[in-house]
């Protein structure tokens, strides 16, 4: 059963493909589809030859079949955001999203904030005419903005008209990660699009359990390797939102 | 081995014994033994033989010799804050506690901050005696008061150097949760006193999951039977915890 980001009351857990060649991130992939991912993540900075276009599609190809009815997201996260080095420019790593909107089925692909806005509206039309969605993503390693910042992100996604906002912001202590639900729960009563939010760190792995309750469409796991700091098991998350989804359910 | 209250950093989960005749109370207390929990309440407010002294302190020994290692909390709990309709007036409740500390080993009695000075300082001095512990309580089934009350409940707590602050909130909307857990983030980082706080119902159950985190030294699970609105089994609260505890020693 294919689970789009915001579909459901439920927050979608998502795996990340973090590979640096095609077999790697193919024997990734096996591993993580044994464990059930509600959806998964290519994160395609990690690929070493993301500068050659059609190995690029091919592997996106390969991924997409293999992954059957889960739905995925390309990913190039930029060094600025916690991504890896890569040789193409931003208009380079713009290009090949949309690249991959016009040739391949892949469900989503995400798009940061830092992007020049014409590279935003670019990108935005591509996707609109190939049925591709866009994740409109905002990172922050080193700290958690303010609240109305926060806020302000992800109603830029919206303003954008893009599909889904996430925001991924580091604590520095556990007063942030109370911020970032918070910022959470507002933005979800205020904002249409689907949100995707977490609090990073050994703080905020809390807010990779939780944060569906205040509004986080989509939480990301360990499948086979991490890709951010604080990701969960997906066995371990799978059973801690079974434990909160019945406690929701109760009296 | 005996877990006392504050001593380690992880919370200690708690079970409630809620029979009204001696029979159901031990059988409650070997079903819940068989679980495991590291601290064990006895609610003698459901218990219908309250005003008979003699029997109270009976049961209390025998659930002090069956319950072993396993610290006991003895609670009156007073209808005003949540608790069953007893025979007892509010002095008759505190003379009771302080029966509880001359004859038994129990280790802690719990004694609401709505009590008056004089009950509370009474009780204080006879627990003092018999090296009996105070957990003082504040309880609010109807909404979440603002932070600054609940702070200042936890101070109050504090003041009258009784040994362990308690407070168990209802919240209205999420935002009240978020509140809890700030509150207690705040308090843990002020008072010297060991922390409790929960938010309760399905909202505030996810409280009981991480307040930990935030602070709190106990949480309240279901073992047989449920004494308040959100408890979560014992079972599955102790997976979230394990699933918590690993996370937050992950980088």
């Amino acid at each position: 059963m294919s689970k789009m980001i915001g579909a459901s009351e439920q927050p979608l857990i998502c795996t990340p493909l973090v590979g640096k060649k095609r077999e790697n991130v193919l024997g990734e992939l096996a591993d993580v589809l044994a464990k059930k991912p509600d959806i998964i993540e290519w994160r395609a900075d990690f690929f070493e030859e993301i500068d050659q276009t059609d190995r690029v599609i091919n592997l996106a190809k390969e991924i997409k079949e293999m992954a059957g009815d889960i739905p995925l997201i390309f990913t190039i996260r930029s060094i600025r955001e916690g991504g890896q080095p890569i040789p193409l420019s931003d208009e380079e790593a713009i290009e090949l999203n949309a690249t991959i909107c016009r040739n391949t089925k892949i469900e989503y692909v995400d798009c940061e904030l830092s992007n020049k806005k014409e590279h935003i509206q670019y990108l935005r039309k591509i996707a609109a005419e190939n049925g591709t969605r866009i994740v409109a993503s905002y990172h922050n390693f080193d700290s958690t903005p303010s609240q109305k910042f926060i806020a302000q992100k992800l109603e830029e996604a919206e303003q954008y008209q893009l599909d889904v906002a996430k925001v991924a912001v580091m604590p520095q202590k556990l007063e942030d990660v109370l911020t970032l639900l918070s910022v959470t729960l507002e933005a979800k009563n205020r904002l249409k699009i689907p949100l995707i939010t977490m609090s990073m760190g050994k703080y905020g792995a809390i807010s990779r359990m939780i944060g569906g309750v205040f509004g986080s469409a989509l939480t990301f796991a360990v499948g086979a390797k991490s890709s951010a700091p604080g990701q969960v098991p997906i066995e371990d998350l799978k059973t801690v939102l079974e434990v909160i989804e019945r406690s929701m359910k109760s009296k």
